[in-house]
């Protein structure tokens, strides 16, 4: 008999949940300035909001020693539209999580086994340098160069977090030596050697 | 002959009306963390944009005598994207809002017959409380617990306003009690004890 | 015994509860570009959440019959970065509010007496008009040319929310004749005749 | 041999390379509040981050002797979802863009050929004017009322930016006296005379 | 030589470095509706940017066996305008963070040690639960009704982290037994009996 | 006698125009994390709107050949709170604005005089190049890595609008070679020689 009020809230709350509370993300549909479209809510069960893939390590057993196994909104779909996502890093030792930026968001990160030496540089070009132990988190602003570094002589393991569900991720390296951009224009927009590009092109599989 | 200005501006503005001005739920299309998709603009009256039901007082012929009667995006879809909603609050003599919130929206309540005795609870645990007369207005900020209750012996009318197309609304005693949540795991959750909770899932239709 | 967890937050709460829930305005204090500057959550009761100047008629005895009476940020500290505030609209038999934006915010009008004959014109130059009777909601999309005029013989009373604490008013004729603006400009830049725009000055209380 | 950390990334990112970093704007794909539907990331080409259409001067051979080429999201669905846009302003001597607002985004103009003057009226009535001189650039908040004028004898070229990809335009005049709002509710809502609009409808092609 | 250019952004950055990377909270400075006032730039350091009080597990010797060790903005004063903060949580054997919310931002959460079952309510009253493993990660929509529960027979420990550098929280059991509210006024707006209202409020210490 | 309606608005408008259509920046005043303090409204002229300062060449008599005049909201405090800002590049033969990113932003780039060869690399590193003639514009979306080359053998002019008004820059030869970054950890973040990175921290005078 209490039902009138809630009978009202019921219906109209359970047609239009989505856009109330959350928005899985339903990667096949299209997307938008603001993410991915939303999964029809009546689909939606709790495994849209549990993702497991960080429980495994990466595999480090490549030069950088170094894993990182995101869950933004294209793993883990359920953060679509929240604000938010999630990855775990792996260093070996001697790993390292070479100068890169999220353009999307900022990124706290916390230490939960071994020792990380990480550091950024701001726009007014001040360099933040510190050694991370066990416990320590450390917060690296949107957009701003950053890396991460196996400071010690065993396995180093974080959990990192972003303010977006989808970051994005520009490697330095990546974007510098691992495309088609021609030799003579990262020269000239880098001051690099031209020997030195050529080099580092042969490592990460650039062209031109 | 003064046509040029306007007429370069007059075609590209009838080509994408919806995304400057306003965007017209859609609620048959897919809907994004921003809302609904936007109806054709072409098709748009100004009916979009005028909502009637709120004239009508709604049924307070149940147990708490109170029905609140909502115009948020899934029923006016005119406000999609314009980051506001209103609602009709009856409350006959007696009558309760019982603890709720909005997790998406902060809101603003007006007296318009009776009087009302409203009140939330911040994060700080400090309690607001005030009996509201015909003109008041109350605001509770998003996503806090607040009620209200008809404070006099007659009828109750207030209006509501959201700071979001979609505030969303999540009672209490129904997130407790009027689902399949089992009765031990509320009591782990809440510190109420069995009876209570077996009590109120009866009153309220839940499981468990 | 229970206090270990709660304890905690009991005491970080309290000492930024003004940013997390609500931050009710100090209008003496340093304004930024998201508000005014918080008052000291210690010293906030529950009447910075109510306003209850809303409760009074407008004094309509003007050429326009009409009285607006504002709770935006600037009288009704409680709603400043909360993203809503509220107006009373007065109308007297043939009141007029005449064209006008909101460059800060969308409105929502509610008619709780009499008939309101309403409008606005969108970026595409459609108009969208239609006359409200009481319970009728209508929403005004941020930023275009609207009025309100008073459709009945008889008292016309409205309230309107704003999604935002300090949405702005720009009323057309005030900014175009209602200052120092010279007649030259305002003929150049409307295409209004010198006689008309000096008529208007006249009423208005504009110079140049 | 690197390419582990970095076969990761890849992977994920060129996955939804739309949402993290750009969403070129698919005009006949669903709009939403926040825009456009993103292109296929996989499909976009440098060409969608180029406009050409500013190069070419606009037709100023009309009344108000000016023109204005937009580059809008609607034109260049490059800058859709990214918080900015374009356009070019031509002014012939004696041109002039009349009052209007933008209410979707704040506005820079700067000169690069002529004198320009220009201002705007704020929500408090304060009136802001200035001559513009070849390199000088000045701000219109958003949903300001303010116009541009050839200040000089020879031809004035500006370019504008906005703060929102769909800043939308409504030209006060273009509002008032373009469209089928009857005289009578023109009149009652602006307080100019009968005879001077239908005058203005005349000219710019309004009925009613 | 190459000074010049980089000499200008120089000089610009550094005056206004807090403004554009960061804005560090000074916690003694006024508060606005988007957080502290900026410390001055030139007084950051590393520090700043790291929290390490999350390494020492929280004191769960208490009813709930839970302990939550916070790093907002009012702890962590480098996270102040970032869109993003942490959280650490202990929970011993039989412990339970009860049912709460968070006003202000979406929470990821994270199985580091144990298992820990856990569940949030939708607007919609659909119930979520799942159990997590070490390394699972799930997502709470912000303020909607959630809880955690230690599912072992062992300690378990996770890290949480927000959308939002002061997420706020309202411990359900603390907002309604904790404080001064009348207990009639609890009864009223929970329908929760007296007598269990009472000895609720005895066990945390509440009046009224 | 028009003046009841407009009385009221006058009065409230004029005490707080800054919240509601511009904050124009107080530098000396407290920041937060949405910008500068607003300086007092009543003291704000029509030459708070505009900047002078980008109609004057930048010195291009540097290694690079290249000069950027930013008018941010810590030269132009006119932009402050409004989501955008603007700067001029000149461009002498053979100069070169090298690698940089805008960690708060997105920039549209147009071209006034001469040919400019620009372009981005996203976080799926896919390359966008393209030779931009007089009026072109090109759009390089927040945070993503970009350059910009005078194509031609005479001067090249453009002018550049931000997303916000204080976007940032980060050059990426400067924070890798100008500051106080240790060799060593350049090397092992950046898999650059030892040399290499000496020799360009001899040319920008970065230690270490």
């Amino acid at each position: 008999m209490i039902l009138p009020l809630f009978f009202i809230f019921c219906l109209f709350s359970s047609s239009h949940a989505a856009v109330q509370d959350f928005c899985v993300g339903d990667l096949a549909a299209p997307q938008g300035p603001a993410g991915y479209s939303c999964k029809d809510p009546s689909k939606v069960t709790v495994n849209d909001f549990v993702f497991s893939g960080l429980g495994i390590p990466g595999n480090t057993s490549n030069l950088i020693k170094a894993a990182v196994t995101p869950a933004f909104a294209a793993q883990f779909p359920g953060v679509n539209g929240l604000g938010i996502s999630f990855a775990r890093l792996d260093l070996a030792p001697g790993g390292v999580v070479p100068f890169h930026t999220h353009p999307g968001g900022s990124e706290i990160l916390i230490v939960v086994q071994g020792t990380i030496y990480a550091g950024f540089v701001s726009s007014a070009n001040t360099v933040y340098l510190k050694s991370l132990k066990k416990g320590d988190i450390m917060v690296f602003p949107q957009g701003l160069l950053h890396f991460q570094i196996n400071a010690g002589g065993s396995v180093a393991l974080a959990f990192v977090s972003f303010s977006s569900p989808s970051p994005g991720l520009q490697i330095l390296d990546y974007a510098l030596f691992g495309n088609n951009l021609p030799t003579e224009l990262v020269a000239a927009t880098t001051f690099l050697d031209t020997a030195q590009i050529q080099k580092l092109k042969g490592v990460l599989g650039g062209t031109g």
